[in-house]
């Protein structure tokens, strides 16, 4: 299958860029489930209205990458590929679009060139049309390949600006970032606010400013996560200012740590000057649908907390602070917690202000914790921050503190190129390591991601295991919230 | 008691009215609990917290009226004027406000002028700062004597404007209704959105358009449900439009049927020219209180449905949908909602296009049902809708279908004046029938507005009974949802 089934380009083009309609991307089959139900959603539990989706004239679904491709073969035994195609074929005439974190793909490392490439290429002859590509300090150079290869392919790819809230975060910091990313010929702009932090105001301030910068033609497109219950205030003033597009997620699924309803968005802005054209009767008639899959099912989305005020006070999200607390339990020390969560901005200041998203929320909330048990600050600094602070992840978005950097670096320098310029080509060890099961290029570039966990799912598939699903987790809160930890949000 | 804490009218003015600060009506002791825990939050839940919400700096925080009332005398065996008295103590710097159905007071009934001013005069003697005042039908002369008699005590006294959608209420309806008001002497003009129906556009809009017929002192409120979800985005335009304040829950009894969380609303205005100057953490620290207060009750918010679709399809409130499909039930009919939906919108019609709030909702409910199961329109009309196509709820926003008008009045004229004039004083024939428990003037009005629920009350307060709380209903879910019904939302 090698066809795209949806031009990526021109519709979308009609659809937002040249009139004021607004698109909707919704994420139901990915990030929604994703947030609020540790990416547990199967395929099978999309296909009952997987047809129907595809006929609501979505300008585009969200339904693979993020933590999606781990889950399916770490929890759920299901080939991620074979969703992927499934879903293509279900829905012929809706762009389907991916997540991907830049260089570290759908995994949480930097991976070579050659498998970025390669993987690039088989997720748009499997069915992508739009490729959405990050990278956690907005360093472009990490998007760099994932971009060109996008291009190359024919797909439509969508620059992400990783949102977050520091004395280096200001407008002028977005604006250039946004400029290499039209330099590299992005398609789309997206604003991704991961953690709920994106104020209406500041949304607003954004998009006109990226305005002049993308220019008129090139789409501005707003993810945000409602978990502070500011996510739809923001859409609605980004709106107003000129975003072309929105994430939104039906509404069973909706709220909380996932995206705003997409019902809520096309009733708001129905005889606005940016009407979606979406029919909101066939969305209710989805969501009835998705809403008896996860209750016949019994794994309907835990809501105890739909505004989190951790957000709100501390600008960590509650999934963080979990994250750190069950560090301090280890270590019985979860009495500190109130120290720790003193030490994180301290901390994320000598680090030079990276956004808190995968991998570096893990890497500022390990050294916070550390700094806080061993009663002095750095005495412990484990690999991966010593990797982070030499520019093994990329450029921070400001300098590392002297003092932190000297402690580090034993005389040597900072790399100042690209990380993955360092890493020796993947692709002819992953075949070979692969080979006991691999069958496909994709099998071979699923292993070359999750080498550990691909040989398990391996095995499994061997042995005729898989298509059965695993019973459901008891402790699902917990194990959404560790996923969400170790995974983007 | 006879002293008011607060000044209700020059802070207010101060912290609104000739500035552009933005001012914050709590509702968690009245709307917010009314609306997720079927009113069933005791003086005793809201305790620990009272004396901190007291300090926040609240604008003004809704603690009594609406259906509280009714739920404490009819559920929880307490007395609502010592619930009153006792948060008055506990909050002296911030004002109180109460929330009354026109001349329907606290109940489902017109009652004469007399109980109304001795109601109302208790009221503010008992600790009220602030009379919010509804119509159903927006008929001011319903809330008239309200307004009246507040202001003759020195209270705060904000007439509303109920909104709605149909083809009579548009932007010159609420500006006449508002003009009205005003003449009337009203300090502050509230735009209440029980349904969750307003749209972003349409508030901002809305508060343009009154601006100048209230002028630019007499502050603007919004209260709105978050039903539908696009209460957070309403309130948002309808600041940047000039409303002066807006209403919040805190978070854990905010969103869905609720209204907006107030840290939300906080953070969100916060840097703005509209800053609240509100402190979060304090905020958040009553918030996690209230949640373990609920939590260690064991009587949670219920939080499955957080968006409600009916009403982004239909604008029909699903608690209204829950009423009909009872009713239908007891006919063993409910296969035929989907006729009486349809059935709704042309009966609302008839009869000139009501608000659906108490107790219009139930008066046209009830009609669309009939009209289904009868085979017939109009076979059988219900002794309340005869009352009210004859003008005796006051006047429709719209005239009376003629078809419909004629087959009720025979020969008859509807009533033009003000319903309550045709009712006989209230006040001897209360006190004579409540002299066996009545104690106080406050008993004798708790009698006028509930002579049998009241009567049960004194019975069981005489055998000491009341001071113990019912056990909570298992099927808080369906209790919620008839309450609604009845009671306004
Ligand atoms: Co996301
Ligand atoms: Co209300």
């Amino acid at each position: 299958m090698t066809s795209i089934a949806v031009d990526p380009h021109s519709e979308w083009q009609l659809s937002t860029g040249s009139t004021s309609r607004v698109g909707v991307t919704d994420t139901t089959f990915r990030d929604a489930h994703q947030s609020l139900l540790a990416t547990r959603m199967t395929t099978a539990q999309m296909l009952p209205v997987a047809s129907r989706m595809n006929r609501i004239g979505f300008h585009s679904m969200e339904v693979w990458g993020g933590a999606t491709f781990d889950a399916c073969i770490r929890f759920l035994g299901e080939d991620p590929w074979e969703r992927l195609k499934v879903l293509r074929r279900e829905m012929p005439d809706t762009r389907l679009q991916m997540l991907v974190r830049g260089q570290n793909l759908l995994g949480y490392r930097h991976y070579p060139d050659d498998i970025v490439e390669r993987f690039i290429r088989r997720s748009v002859a499997n069915g992508i049309d739009i490729i959405r590509t990050f990278d956690a300090l907005n360093d472009v150079r990490n998007m760099r390949k994932t971009i060109e290869t996008g291009k190359e392919c024919g797909a439509h790819v969508q620059g992400t600006l990783v949102y977050t809230v520091s004395p280096v975060h200001d407008v002028d910091h977005y604006m250039a970032v946004a400029r290499d990313l039209v330099a590299m010929g992005i398609d789309s702009l997206c604003i991704k606010d991961m953690a709920g932090l994106l104020k209406p105001d500041a949304a607003g301030r954004l998009v006109r400013a990226l305005r002049p910068v993308v220019g008129t033609l090139l789409p501005i497109q707003m993810h945000a996560h409602s978990l502070s219950g500011m996510a739809s205030m923001a859409y609605w003033e980004a709106i107003q200012m000129g975003a072309n597009a929105v994430d939104t997620a039906i509404s069973p699924l909706a709220l909380g740590s996932s995206q705003p309803a997409t019902e809520t968005m096309v009733v708001v802005l129905r005889d606005t000057p940016f009407d979606t054209g979406l029919d909101i009767d066939a969305l209710v008639d989805v969501a009835e649908s998705i809403e008896r899959i996860f209750r016949d099912a019994g794994n309907a989305p835990i809501r105890q907390t739909i505004i989190d005020t951790r957000v709100l006070s501390h600008q960590v999200p509650g999934g963080m602070i979990t994250n750190l607390l069950a560090q301090l339990d280890q270590q019985r020390a979860s009495h500190r917690l109130q120290e720790v969560l003193r030490e994180l901005p301290r901390v994320r200041a000598d680090f030079g202000y990276p956004p808190l998203v995968t991998p570096t929320s893990q890497i500022v909330g390990t050294q916070a914790v550390l700094n806080v048990l061993m009663g002095e600050r750095y005495k412990i600094i484990p690999a991966e921050a010593r990797d982070y602070l030499l520019g093994r992840y990329g450029r921070p978005p400001h300098p590392i503190a002297e003092h932190l950097f000297e402690r580090v670096a034993e005389g040597r320098q900072p790399i100042t190129h690209r990380p993955a310029d360092d890493l020796e080509p993947g692709w002819e060890p992953a075949l070979a390591e692969s080979a006991p099961w691999a069958t496909s290029e994709e099998d071979v570039l699923t292993y070359a991601m999750f080498p550990q966990v691909a040989t398990n799912y391996f095995k499994a598939r061997a042995r005729k295991l898989c298509g059965e699903r695993r019973p459901f987790p008891v402790a699902l809160r917990q194990v959404n919230e560790m996923v969400r930890g170790f995974a983007e949000a």
